[in-house]
């Protein structure tokens, strides 16, 4: 059976051929009508190319990617993706192909897909593990990415990144100044590349240190704070790699009656409208313009840019109520 | 000139006809570096394929879509939205095509291009206004669609939504219990249904109310609230339409030396750490849940099933230190 031609599908839906051409490529001077007629009546005479089809298309996907790994109930309390996210759209006039996946395995397998459907034409890529595969990952597929985060240097791949090795170190001096030795870290996801940094520069600084895993959840910060504040040697401050796990860690040393910032200094890594509601100290960055500056990135590799390594200005810490001298029970 | 053909590709790529097949159709079974030339080798033939190729795709798009029209700086800071996000995503195992607009025109016309072009299967309407064209706009072009939010019964579209009206409602009556008389809303967007709704119920409701136009940002809340507590006639309650704007405005009064609970009551719309962690009275609804039946209900209506609507169940309120009996001031 051939194929129907413009035509063929013309004759059938009882209109002219321009009005075919027009509702078939999605353009304007046909009535919606006319155009879901076209398409049904193209559709029931097989006109059906095949996903190749798709994927050699020249024209623009006109959207680009953006996989996240983790928990889809945490992840919507993670103000921090939301904002990224907004500053990325604040640069595109295209889409953001956005999908939620429970591995890193689906998610490479989903680059993969959408690469050879031609559903995008670059992607974000976030969370960076350490020996990332995604690296080696684009190079050979050949799909444009940017690195969001990590540390920059990723291979051939384009970066827009903070300095997170800095920044832990500021803080912990910062801490160290106001004269606390017992400091903890409720570190983020250990298989994050940035985790690592952190954790390197804690351990670098402190005098003495102890680091407890965390996921970024309000649970993980609660129970993280319950522990080190009942263990004998309690810590006169803590620093939290997220928002949520910081508010969380401050309820739980109130219900445990320890005073802060008397008897226990508080830091947050990310400042968000829950650390400037709740008085806490924390690291500030504008994600939103981190976000803008990740999407001018990707489009300009998309473009055929040379790949370039962004650093995003230093975070700021930014003090308020949480943080202060210790007292004689730190 | 004549369309290549696979044999043309695979000849000139220098493999097999079968890896042709799998590297062009997204299959696993060849390495990355062999897809990569075989796409650029079918690329360099001139194997370009139309828009139309891609329209009248009879695979499933594996994408539905969702068009926000906000400012996006504003955008990030709504929890909401990125719970709502993130329960669609728990229950889809295809992705989300998100793009913020800056208008309704702009939100047209990217469903007319999104259909005709096969990028989704699907799309979700949230900020439903009053007399939407878009409800027409779906029916006119056949596109599934799931109005989310809104009050039910968008013509012949599907629809999640939760009852605004009656919510209102026990919000007011519970300040009337407890000795309020002149209340103040701090509205959203005044052309949303939603905020309609609510108007007219806290209008139907209160003893003694007062309107004020808000857009769900920190400034629109403190401005809002400011010029409440400024006035001759002060309210003795104040209900607001998102947290932020609740939060906000509980820090004006704060610096105004307004006591919370004692001489303003505060209730904020729709719950979040934010609201908890201020001990903020609010309406609480499982907004991650929400966005889980709308997806639910919108692969439902993809796969064919007829279009039903599912009232959420009634937002809760809950109460915490911010609202009680008024003083002699109020």
């Amino acid at each position: 059976m051939k194929r129907p031609t413009i035509m063929d599908i013309a004759a059938a839906a009882g209109v002219s051929k321009g009005a075919v051409s027009l509702a078939l490529n999605g353009r304007s001077g046909v009535s919606d009508a006319t155009r879901a007629r076209v398409l049904e009546v193209a559709s029931s005479l097989g006109y059906r190319p095949s996903v190749t089809a798709r994927a050699l298309s020249s024209a623009s996907a006109d959207a680009v990617g953006l996989v996240l790994v983790r928990p889809p109930r945490a992840l919507g309390d993670e103000a921090f993706f939301f904002q990224l996210i907004a500053g990325m759209q604040s640069e595109m006039s295209s889409a953001l192909l956005l999908q939620v996946v429970s591995s890193r395995d689906a998610e490479i397998e989903l680059y993969r897909r959408w690469w050879a459907e031609h559903r995008v034409d670059g992607v974000f890529l976030v969370d960076l593990l350490v020996d990332d595969p995604r690296v080696e990952l684009m190079s050979s597929l050949g799909l444009p990415a940017v690195v969001v985060g990590g540390a920059g240097h990723h291979g051939s791949l384009a970066s827009v990144w903070a300095d997170d090795y800095a920044a832990m170190t500021s803080v912990v001096e910062y801490l160290k100044s106001l004269g606390h030795r017992r400091i903890a870290r409720v570190a983020g996801l250990s298989s994050l590349l940035h985790t690592v940094r952190r954790d390197q520069a804690f351990l670098a600084s402190v005098v003495d240190g102890v680091i407890v895993a965390g996921d970024y959840t309000a649970e993980a910060g609660a129970v993280a704070t319950r522990r080190l504040l009942e263990s004998g040697e309690a810590p006169s401050a803590i620093v939290y790699d997220n928002d949520v796990m910081a508010v969380a860690g401050a309820e739980v040393a109130g219900g445990l009656g320890v005073s802060v910032p008397d008897e226990l200094s508080i830091v947050a890594w990310d400042d968000s409208v829950l650390c400037q509601h709740g008085r806490l100290t924390a690291l500030s960055r504008d994600t939103f313009a981190f976000g803008a500056r990740a999407a001018r990135a990707l489009l300009a590799v998309v473009d055929g840019a040379s790949p370039t390594d962004v650093e995003d200005v230093l975070p700021e810490l930014v003090v308020r109520g949480s943080t202060g001298a210790p007292s004689a029970r730190g």
